[in-house]
């Protein structure tokens, strides 16, 4: 939803590529491997030819990327915002879908690649962190607009990871929600999350907190649990972090430094 | 889209059924037998429970009485109307499905149902019409807002129709549609287009014209072409009523008591 989940003025075409991206994570996340995808567009009348025109070099830029197909869909118009859906689907081997419920205690948790650059790309775009380089502004506006779905990695660790799920809402927020289906606890060292140069930078600077980067959402990384005594999948497109361990218990603990963070906020929340 | 696709104010488990019930009659077009459905809500916070909580109520009853399941979803906040999306998927035999584009001449041409209560429907429902009886105007009402979608009308037609749609933008506009991907001319007579008694009745008092309904939307019946020589299916839940020919050509063509009828109107058109 414009205003909402993406900012006035953003390029449709980036729009587009987040909207598919953003679902090919769910598909990551569950191990699967993307087959095609419906969409759904509610636009006003004023403004939609243009606007649309450029919305579909974004998903034909991004149908090649993934190799995937536009199965069908529907296209109406709104007094209302902008308003954009998709369902994805993939398939996984019978039995071999990842999903949220599988973490034991005693697992290992990992994450991909780098943990709180959605959530700063926004303060960017924004026109917050001007003390940044414009490199760094460009790279986290980046991965606020165009997240990497994780689908190689998802999919070396069918039949590895005991859980898994794709960080969208925020670190400690998706955490919880593995927690809660897996009837555990989840122990996260903060220190050990992995951050961009960028995300570094902002937080030597004063600009960002700890507690933001884990809390912020649109990371579309993975975490997932990895039992003990098994070997991380080799090749993976992005460094694999271990950030904590799954525990008796429930919710999230998160310490840095060896004391317990207190989180404001936890994660989006849609309604 | 509230305001759009329904009325502001209607009761939101009518909306579920007839946000289900539409998809599944794009599934009856095409002979398909549904499986299962992915839904995605936008709505403002304020209010959103007690709407939502009567929603469901909604799909529930609705899942029940076609067997199909809920397979995932999404929902989020807009400061925008209420909108709604559904992708539905069924299954066909392979290379079975029905089709827009098989229509040949010489092929002729069938509806199910009635034709035209929807748009009168949607007058009632804006507090036209206050000459038909109560029951005439419930009956409509009923129309509009709980279609019924032919899927077994659709699944006996596999093999046996060249062609299928199913009418949503309008009979004359629908069966554009059909002839535009067939590569055909369609001949609609509209003295035989079937009505319902309260059609007739809105007919007879002058209230609303054949126009009217032959371009009105919302009917959510079929239309589909049979060739020569080929038997209808037996044991259809609604009549199949022949109201026209496939012909060498392109475009619809129609007429009344033997004279051409001038359709101002096209069906309903998105953007």
């Amino acid at each position: 939803v414009e205003g909402v989940h993406f900012l006035e003025g953003t390029d449709p075409a980036r729009v587009a590529q987040k909207l598919l991206r953003v679902n090919l994570s769910d598909l990551a996340a569950m191990g699967a491997e993307p087959r095609g995808y419906w969409i759904g567009v509610q636009i006003q009348k004023e403004g939609a030819k243009a606007w649309l025109e450029s919305f579909v070099l974004g998903l034909k830029a991004d149908q090649e990327e993934f190799r995937i197909s536009l199965m069908g869909g529907d296209t109406v118009a709104t007094p209302g915002p902008i308003a954009l859906s998709i369902t994805a689907i993939g398939m996984v081997p019978k039995g071999s879908a990842l999903l949220r419920s599988g973490a034991k205690p005693g697992d290992r948790l990992y994450v991909s690649g780098t943990i709180g650059d959605g959530a700063l790309g926004l303060k960017v775009a924004r026109g917050g962190l001007p003390g940044l380089s414009e490199a760094a502004r460009d790279f986290l506006i980046d991965r606020l607009e165009c997240p990497s779905p994780r689908l190689a990695i998802g999919q070396s660790l069918r039949g590895v990871a005991s859980a898994a799920i794709d960080i969208s809402d925020g670190l400690v927020a998706d955490a919880g929600h593995m927690a809660n289906a897996s009837g555990v606890g989840l122990q996260i060292d903060a220190g050990q999350v992995p951050l961009s140069a960028a995300a570094q930078d902002a937080l030597g600077k004063g600009s960002a907190t700890i507690a933001d980067l884990i809390a912020g959402g649109d990371d579309f990384e993975l975490l997932f649990a990895l039992p003990e005594g098994t070997d991380l999948p080799g090749g993976a497109e992005t460094e694999l972090t271990q950030i904590g361990f799954v525990e008796v218990g429930q919710g999230v603990a998160v310490t840095f430094e060896g004391r317990p963070v207190s989180l404001p906020k936890r994660g989006y929340t849609h309604l």
